[in-house]
């Protein structure tokens, strides 16, 4: 769907010089990403794809939950906040409008849910409820670093749960965990869920989501039947662990929390319902957020290898990147085109390198940008009636002309060549 | 997809006291938005089903004409917006870091945009480029009013060309121009294209997309062959046309503008290219920008009658709104759930109204809410042999029982029932 010659990829050799995490380097290296200011970032189209086939996997996961979609403001009003407390938290961009009333810039929406839902949820036959909204988060950060993994913007998946009481949230929260471990699974990340303190967020349990890899800020203490956030548990490199083994601790990038709120929210806004017996009652809330630009940085991290990005195949930019070897007309890029409109028309999504570019160049940038396989048309296979396949993953492959369309596919199926 | 016995879409019977605009009223009554703040307004579930698809359209028609998606930061550096001169704008909202460095929230994107350009594109053979975004965007607007239609933060979608001359720009501007007449055909609207003036963007020719109807603050001089933005031109009320005819004007709403920049911002940013002879230009660039909240809310405008809704079948939040009139369990529930099934497996988006409610608040909410097909499952009904449809439009239908899965589906796709 996308010819390279008219596609804005700008691809480079060389990472930036402040970059230490592979996938800053990669990302930015690959086109993905390009910064706009210190810990603002900008998704190029190629990212943008790999971000928004994030933002689908957990969309449909909290769909399949009963989880509901809607949309709330960045910019609130402070008033909200000051009920709560939370309005003097250090890294909240606070600002004023032109009549001077007090505006935050919303980094976390349980304030603006809450208010909702103290407005609209009367009677136990409201609840259960479950809302989420995928948002632009914004959070006064001391030190942007590594790329996308610690910024002063970003998105977030943001989920609220409501119910009656204590053995309600509890469900919700079981539902709320299951859906992420289906989320971090078709993500492709090899991943953890840990107890952690609940923090700014106040309530009574908490879990944090890890995924292990050099460029992770936490760390995750692992033992055989057995994984704890570092900062939680007593815990040290090399003691025996709880269920045998020893413990080995590694750093991780935390890719999403869950939290049980309680009430921390409900009572200052005063959310609340009647129960059948007409007594009034605070409703019980939990809180489940998800990052999807650490969920990116985490999969370049841990699939990378010494050429570039190796995605997982959910959040390839493209299923096939089809190299065209052809200088001008004639009849390789004649093949080529022929087999980018079939696989196209067959549904698979295509990046065509039809550049007026040297073999080198497409080649090493078909490795950095990683997508799941690479096909290559030049005139050297054709003589032999082959087009090369490449899986990113490893696995080399000579695909008889005739049939390298349908070959391809089912390649990708993770079938026989 | 959704019974609304779980659903968070809260219906009132009386519209906020401070609503003027038909769309405001119905929005907040059917419970497709509600407001956290002054010109600040969530998007409850049903609003922003709507919502999504209209920017699903948009998002069709962009890619269709090779404009690549991507995403630009909200929060911004000042510094792009001194060297362009508008950072002085008053609308803007501007705030500090920890550090005291000045930032600001964009209210459009041609200052970030055009600093990637400036870095990426080199030479001639990276042009001719397309580039859009669906963003949030802030604006410290004095008199926010009308619902969605006059708001501190609101999507828009905003494109970007890039052409090495005033040939090319031409070229964009007119493929920029017939997707939005895509867009907003497809969205339902009555539309006109007018010529307007470029106001804070510069550049030197522009087009304002407005959509009449009464909540409009703007407003369009009507006549045969003819239409054009009261502002910028003579014409009055009652004056001769000038294709013949009489002139109206009618109040509008601008869903859309687009404009030739130019080299307004290339020039101060830098964004310049190599020509084949090695000589350095400046870039010449259009922008083009559609703002879905007021194409829902022009929909509603547009459409409405007193009893509620009545969106155009693109933007409807479900095809179908299936009532079931039973109370408990029983035969009428069975049928009920039986078709919603049905319904639910041949692809339709059905609200199903499970609710423990009369058939007054069912009916009722189910005209305000405005789907194309109402669906009743009732003793009498079902007692007679038939499911009860009512379009939304207009026209009544009794379907057999039997049938009335695929008969539903029929009148959906415009058949006889």
């Amino acid at each position: 769907m996308t010819r390279l010659s008219q596609a804005f990829l700008p691809t480079l050799k060389d990472p930036p010089s402040d970059a230490e995490a592979v996938s800053h380097m990669l990302m930015v290296r690959a086109g993905l990403i390009r910064r706009l200011g210190a810990g603002l970032w900008t998704w190029l189209p190629a990212g943008w794809r790999v971000l928004r086939k994030v933002e689908a996997i957990v969309r449909e996961e909290m769909e399949a939950i009963g989880c509901q979609e809607m949309l709330m403001p960045v910019l609130q009003p402070a008033e909200p906040w000051q009920k709560t407390g939370r309005y003097g938290i250090e890294e909240m961009f606070k600002l004023s409008d032109r009549k001077g009333s007090p505006l935050v810039l919303a980094m976390t929406h349980e304030e603006s849910i809450t208010t909702h839902v103290a407005q609209e949820v009367r009677s136990y036959r409201d609840l259960p409820l479950m809302l989420f909204h995928i948002q632009t988060k914004e959070r006064d950060e001391p030190r942007p670093r590594a790329g996308v993994l610690r910024t002063r913007e970003f998105t977030m998946k943001d989920a609220y749960s409501f119910d009656r009481d204590e053995e309600g949230l509890a469900r919700s929260y079981e539902l709320q965990s299951e859906a992420y471990a289906r989320i971090l699974d078709r993500c492709g990340l090899r991943w953890y869920r840990v107890e952690s303190d609940v923090g700014m967020m106040g309530g009574s349990e908490a879990h944090e989501y890890m995924a292990p890899c050099a460029a992770g800020e936490d760390a995750v203490a692992l033992a055989p039947d057995f994984a704890a956030n570092v900062e939680a548990t007593e815990l040290r490199a090399g003691d025996p662990g709880p269920n045998g083994g020893t413990v080995e601790v590694e750093p991780a990038i935390e890719v999403g929390n869950i939290f049980k709120l309680g009430t921390r929210y409900s009572e200052p806004l005063g959310a609340t319902f009647l129960d059948e017996s007409g007594v009034e009652r605070p409703v019980v809330m939990g809180c489940y957020g998800i990052g999807p630009a650490r969920i990116v940085a985490a999969a370049i991290e841990q699939g990378a290898d010494e050429r570039g990005i190796v995605w997982p195949a959910s959040l390839a930019p493209w299923d096939i990147h089809l190299v065209s070897l052809a200088k001008g007309e004639g009849e390789e890029r004649t093949a080529a085109d022929a087999l980018y409109a079939e696989l196209r028309d067959a549904g698979a999504e295509v990046l065509y390198d039809d550049r007026d570019a040297g073999p080198g160049e497409k080649l090493t940038d078909a490795e950095l940008l990683g997508c799941p396989l690479r096909l290559v048309v030049g005139r050297r296979g054709l003589e032999r009636g082959v087009v090369e396949a490449g899986e990113r993953a490893g696995g080399e492959h000579e695909l008889p002309r005739e049939e390298a369309g349908a070959r391809a596919l089912a390649l990708l199926q993770g079938g026989d060549d």
